[in-house]
């Protein structure tokens, strides 16, 4: 597998560089500026205490995810939807998605009546723009949960975070399973696959889609270990960017 | 895994009573009323000849889908998406899947310039609508396939349909991987996934979520072999309601 | 009159042939799916324990309607109203024609703080979907308060429903007024009426339009002495559908 | 019934005193601010040359009407339908009755390739504005053909008004039948009537609604000869109106 | 300056003819009918005791205002906003400016938990609706709040009204400074301001935009002069029109 | 004046510091990140050859903006305006502000008929958010026509930029006049004026606003000479950060 060279010159099992830039808002009690390579999402954490009506009083929390792109992160600038009028069937399908992830790793027990709300913002986009989204709004969950404990709307002894979580994409391009891939991959992918795994390499979410021909259960497996692979190393960068801050403040 | 008895008297490995009647409609130039148990939806195709204007001139036709459920198809009534002036994101996940489901098996080339919308109507629901819908919706198709090539939209020699798609729904209810879950099943499940399978059995799409505990790599293969069992007996099915009239016709 | 025969066979002074298959829904307190020939409309009643807030405290129920179309009932294929974000002029209409018949055979101090809302929703189209609907949403509502009744929510000796209620549509085609217009017959029109009238042969609506040429005081005479006989008859298969299951239930 | 007197000192079949000012706007090709006692309702015509392009090419042209109602025209100021985002079905509802009622009285063929959009503003509410805004567009509209003949988009010998047009409410209180029924009328009227008459005395439009106890076919009959008388009364002050502007200019 | 003659026959610092018409509507707590020239705005004052929820308590006030304007308000029909499902940026924009205009001169704590909502509708547009709406919203609000303390919602001693408010545009037509544009005149002008002054002269709102040319500080000073003469005018004509009804009512 | 220290340790004539970072997006054909202090505002210019239909054939080139704050750029999280499904009234008037500031340095006849859209995002909110996105949209104006010009679509005689612009914000705390108001100065301020001013020192907008109490002629002529000084500083560092760039590429 490994003498295919890619377009920007990485293995086919290599992730793109990942930088994470937290405490990026002055403003949001968590938040990352994530990059995958070109692929770059603002991701903020708002922590409010309290929760909508329809949950008050049975003492569990609530975390949410609202993702959307600048209207020029792409080649050709895309109309606003807040100008359209309506959130596009991508654009739901996607905050949804980060949502279900977060939560995965979320005790709402331990985190009480709070809820948090993270906002993924693309600011520029080259593919895997959700999975990117996941893995900062991962960090900037971890630093707003970290606020409220400070701020005593957490228990000091509780642990809401009950594991770590990030995400990958992984394809078959020209029959070769690639790991992360970027947005010219992307759109010759014949099978593309986001996987969401906890830092202890539990799966959260498997989603596969044949763009191209229908794969098979050899092809699915082969995905699945470089979406392992890929996942181990996005938690180890994650811990990385983690570790000072969170601990030490 | 057989000593269990499920709450409708199912064995894990057993798809509810699943019927197929064909040309429902008198209207639709393609139609099924799918029941997987108590869910029933509506399926119907409209052959359009032509295309919309972005693809024209392209020789290649177009298909896609709405999902959409009736507001008491459920045990609460749900207010209407017209009348809240919104589709909600569910709604839209659910169209996207099941047009991509069905493109999957379609040679556009072979439709040539013409468009087919599949509408899914869920009449009742009791899990697995979206499986339904897709399992049904193939089955409008190839009605209203045949009805273009009789029309002769389609070419005589032109086959379309390069294979057949069905999909169902597994989950894990107490650890115990399940076929083809209802209601009742699919909210206490931990794990959720639906699988869309060709006839010939390679995967559409993998859609594989954790609602409750994470899963690992053995659960995920023990549910990919309940959905391959599934949605073979699902093929059979189908190849039975179009055998008859498709054929003859 | 009589010597005129219609396209499908019918006298000027004929019904089309009219079924109500009740119980039709598992989920809904009360349900009917009813055929005027090739229309057929499914109608479900939903029952619910309270007003809206506005009308609390003042013991009186509420009784309101929804009636919609799927995208294919109707030859061409529609594009559905949540897709569009507004519900059309049409279906605003009807829909309060709807709830303002059902409103008038019920009492609604009998009814108690209570709400019924009727969904209609047209499967397959061939003229008269809103006389269909009037019609069958009666059935969905006396099932559903016979419901609120053996639940105890109204009172064991409140007569919520003071009469029943049935519609039918009379049009004067080619100078001749019939009963019951099929699409084809609705279309040429020069005069086309709905007519909503109780049991007891009282008028609730009269909603007579001039499609072509307006109309003469002996023509509106004409029109609704075939409407009353029409919604006779369907009074009493209206009776026929209710008797049994109701009474004995 | 004439021993009744009525709140604003009417008897039973009397009109509130109607006054229309011809040519209130100066942008529009025709315009008149209509009275029925203080509902006041200000319509113009604006006519364009040509008509939407799915109507084109056919030599026939269009006419349609859009009617509103101003925030505070009503006791209690109502929220703007621009602000909340949608037209209201009551709106949508008396708009196409509007449209309906204008085009039984135009030759449309002799109208040619023309379209005239009226609209109707309700500056000041109290019971009729429908009846009001039909019987001030008749005016408008028969100015802005006139405008239209001069400006040589419609022939000189065409002649597309085919007849003239109003509308009176009537409805029954207390168990009497009256004409033209003022707000406080209309709010405890058992049975309220719209009729929209042409000025040789058809019917265009007969709307009756059962508003407290369903009607019998006496009260029916009743009803409609008040409005008849009513409409003929509106027909010539309609003419009185139009007789020397149009006529002379 | 003087010597140039405007389309109209006015010289460059003249208004054009203003008139106010006081209680134009029945229903209104306060109403004027204001005419500048062939500019027709009718700006009804609701008067409602108490206040929007997330204001309680304070013991304080609030005024806003909506502004629209008729579809055929102007030369060529604009499409309704209720229709098109959203309020333009230029309405939104002038309804903020009226709006603060307004709240600029009413003290709020002597207003008390009071709501006033000022609704300004353009029956007709000649240029300057925005200023027209201010200066005659300033009249309905006066009665407004005349009626409220007769109403006793307002106390005996309270002065809510802290000053009056006018508006007026001005602009540069071929590199003169002019009063009051007409439409024909705004169109043309290279540089256009609104300017909201109070009776005491002092300014509230400055907004100068150069729609050709940008200008310079000189130019800026001769517009204000010019904007300070008009609203002294206009400050004079709303308190003709007010003097007798208010102060002897 | 200048004995006055502000929160953040400026004196009132003082500008926080600027800085303006080009060529930030890889996509855009023109972008730049501009900070006022810790407002930070991300700016692109995406060019099209070619302008909308209604402007085609003229010759003449097209320039507009659209300004929106991500959700949480402020201190509490506000709602989308895409979920609210509409764009609110202040971020329409800010990008309406934002376009007609940059159209004025524009010469469209030079820009021929090519468009440019600036989407000016809010990353971070801290007063002047409008301001600095009118500074920062010029900067990446620049670049996107030198982009235009090197791919041939803009003539290369051709000069469509015929001056720079910027702007500031001014207001009124405490009667002391200051310049570039933070967010904790722009809610005490009693006026608060936005000014728009080309490089050659002329204005394009002027908009003052009393918050507080209305001001007089001389604090009006106060924030003008402040603002043009701030204007003067502001032309200097967009020149600066254009420089090298555009001129040497």
């Amino acid at each position: 597998m490994t003498d295919i060279t890619r377009a920007d010159g990485r293995t086919p099992d290599q992730l793109r560089p990942v930088t994470i830039e937290r405490g990026w808002s002055r403003q949001a009690e968590g938040s990352a500026l994530i990059s995958f390579g070109n692929t770059r999402v603002l991701c903020t954490a708002s922590f409010t205490n309290g929760v909508p009506r329809w949950m008050a009083g049975k003492g569990r929390g609530w975390v949410t995810a609202e993702y959307a792109m600048l209207p020029r992160s792409t080649n050709e600038r895309m109309d606003r939807e807040s100008v359209k009028g309506r959130v596009g069937g991508r654009t739901h399908e996607i905050s949804r998605l980060v949502g279900r992830s977060l939560r995965a790793v979320v005790d709402m027990k331990a985190l009480g009546e709070n809820t948090i709300v993270l906002d993924c913002d693309v600011l520029q986009a080259d593919g895997g723009t959700r999975t990117a989204a996941i893995t900062g709004a991962y960090v900037a969950l971890a630093e707003a949960l970290e606020w409220g404990r400070e701020h005593r709307f957490i228990g000091q002894k509780a642990t809401p975070l009950i594991d770590s979580v990030s995400a990958v994409s992984v394809g078959i391009i020209d029959g070769t399973p690639m790991l992360d891939l970027a947005y010219v991959e992307d759109v010759r992918a014949e099978t593309d696959m986001n996987v969401v795994v906890t830092g202890r390499g539990l799966f959260v979410e498997v989603q596969g889609t044949a763009e191209g021909a229908p794969f098979d259960r050899r092809e699915l497996n082969d995905l699945l270990d470089l979406a392992l692979a890929g996942t181990t190393e996005l938690a180890g960068i994650q811990s990385a960017a983690l570790t000072p801050a969170v601990a030490e403040a």
